[in-house]
């Protein structure tokens, strides 16, 4: 089969190499690049070219970001070929779009990068639903985010520090709002509750990240035996779900707790197979181009065709994410004394708890909240 | 699809459940059963009656033990049946003659449920194959060692005081030796050697279980920041391999550590997705059911036709594994001190590591081995 590649950075080039170096049957013969990088015989700067190229039945879309990426796929899907993506921003932004356009064209939508790079996540809810229901998921979604907790909890080091260094290291972004701020991992969670339980999702999550996290939080939460990660979760049953994203203060003796580096894990719970977990690299030139590989290849051998069909009524109900929450802050808000500077708040929504971190945030900017289960 | 069930155990009602409330376009019209005990109008006690009906398509094994499960597999190969079992031992007994019936009869042979229950292991190693190769695999793949060891642990109990816990629980059977002796992992060890690597795995790996293991034992190893789990281990390279079973020292902090009660979490590396885990229930009704039951859709629906083809040389080379080791013996072994009556004896082959195991045992049967990982 020959396919397109839009977007020749990380995981584009990723994604050749492993192809060129592994895959007889698949060959990349069409690259979109920008006018002043055209380095190859096979790349182009006009997508049109592309799409003007009947020998092209596949579109691997991995330029990230919403335009012209949304265009160019919604046209690639139109156009009848099928699309492998790895960009979560605009699948968070669109997959009902795109799910409507692949099913009218008969083609296939494949987004296992989108979600855990390298890690079989997507394809292994689909898998489990083919028996099951998902009742729930959770994860670490985000490897910048995990890097920076455990670095921080490892080398006692303070958040600002160690952020520089995953800067220097490659492992987080100049600007680095997106994967701090929980925003990341909100298009993960959007994406993996719309493959788990069959839904447009919500795309208004509640969603707190780690920015205001500090050595002296993760020292308080380790006294009292646990550490913070930052989840992105998602729960359904009775017509109704929910999903959040927002950090956790999970067990220390919890794999999400083991989990290392910038490594992901992700859970779900499903009917009969019970609780399934997997993990691995979730970001990175070679895993995200493996889950890119692995998805042509099912669209190449017809192992796998998802199709995600929107049209059930399951109603979005933030009520049924409820948790107990921490807060450190020196506002004054109603709880019980965790530690100190820190509050217990119980029995919140994760709405609710959003709606309270903002207004503790409105005379306290620097303070920091995280969800404590109830049960681990 | 009609199938037929050989064995109407734990496992056998559950595939039977789950494909009744979950599977329309399946459905169990025979199974297998004891004479005294055919309590259903699907069930006859012989297996020649099940073989002439021409309905069936697909025969699910889930008798265990060697005969008459070998028998039955292959004569229900040869007659053109795809084969789905769950049962280890005599997969790990007759792996390439099953494989070799199967591509002589241009059917289906399916072992996801042989090893680690629920968790989509080997059909998890068969699609990192397509792309990558595997070049080592480690598990707990065994829930009744696990449960045991994590129960010694968190209760601060002794060995035979949690194995007898274990068998009220059902969780360990009355004869506990395939467990404790490291039996039914050496089995799902070669197993997972056997799809990892190609290669019809040596059945004489080194071998050594938890029998001995005692409280006094994990403290000294929690004094060093480790515990011990029992793991089946496997890697190959340059035209090599080499597998064994033995208890490790693990890193208190690994994802090894965490892994509670008596769920199972196996481990690859490819070559470029990296290292991948996946964990769940390795056993019971319902998530082994389910890979059974994941095991058919695949047959049914034609996503996955797995081959086991064994023909390349790759060379059993028990020096590819190499490790220190800690033993707690009152025998006369050279080695340095590593605590109270336990010493460490550097760059041992686990095939060497069983010998010194052996020599020890002689003069105190007591005796007991774990390898201890030279970085983490």
């Amino acid at each position: 089969m020959k396919i397109a590649l839009l977007g020749y950075g990380t995981v584009g080039r990723g994604v050749d190499r492993i192809i060129r170096e592994r895959v007889p049957d698949v060959e990349v013969t069409r690259i979109l690049e920008l006018p002043d990088r055209l380095s190859d015989p096979r790349m182009t700067a006009s997508f049109d070219e592309i799409l003007a190229d009947d020998a092209v039945e596949l579109v691997v879309e991995c330029m990230g970001g919403i335009e012209p990426a949304h265009t160019y796929i919604a046209s690639a899907l139109r156009s009848g070929r099928h699309v492998v993506t790895s960009n979560k921003a605009v699948v968070a932004a669109h997959l009902a779009e795109f799910a409507a356009l692949a099913h009218a064209a008969g083609v296939g939508l494949y987004l296992e990068a989108a979600v855990g790079g390298g890690v079989p996540w997507i394809a292994g809810i689909e898998k489990v639903r083919r028996v099951d229901d998902v009742t729930s998921f959770s994860g670490i979604m985000n490897g910048t985010t995990n890097y920076i907790v455990d670095a921080m909890r490892k080398e006692r080091a303070d958040f600002a520090e160690v952020l520089a260094e995953a800067q220097r290291l490659g492992y987080a972004e100049r600007d680095p709002s997106a994967d701090i701020d929980g925003v990341d991992v909100r298009n993960k969670t959007i994406i993996s509750a719309s493959v788990a339980f069959d839904v447009a999702c919500e795309k208004d999550l509640p969603t707190s990240g780690i920015r205001n996290l500090t050595l002296a939080d993760l020292e308080l939460f380790s006294a009292h035996g646990r550490t913070v990660k930052l989840l992105g979760r998602g729960v359904a049953g009775n017509g109704r779900y929910a999903a959040a994203v927002e950090p956790v203060a999970v067990a220390a003796s919890s794999l999400e707790a083991a989990v290392p580096s910038n490594f992901n894990l992700l859970t779900l719970d499903g009917t009969t197979v019970g609780e399934l977990r997997f993990y691995g690299q979730g970001a990175g030139s070679l895993p995200t181009g493996n889950a890119i590989v692995q998805d042509v290849l099912d669209c190449v051998t017809g192992a796998r065709r998802p199709v995600y069909d929107f049209s059930r009524a399951l109603a979005y109900d933030p009520s049924l994410l409820r948790s107990d929450y921490v807060l450190r802050t020196t506002a004054a808000l109603d709880g019980e004394p965790y530690g100190p500077g820190a509050l217990l708040v119980r029995d919140l929504t994760a709405e609710g708890a959003r709606a309270l971190l903002d207004e503790a945030l409105a005379s306290d900017p620097t303070t920091f909240m995280a969800a404590l289960p109830r049960e681990d």
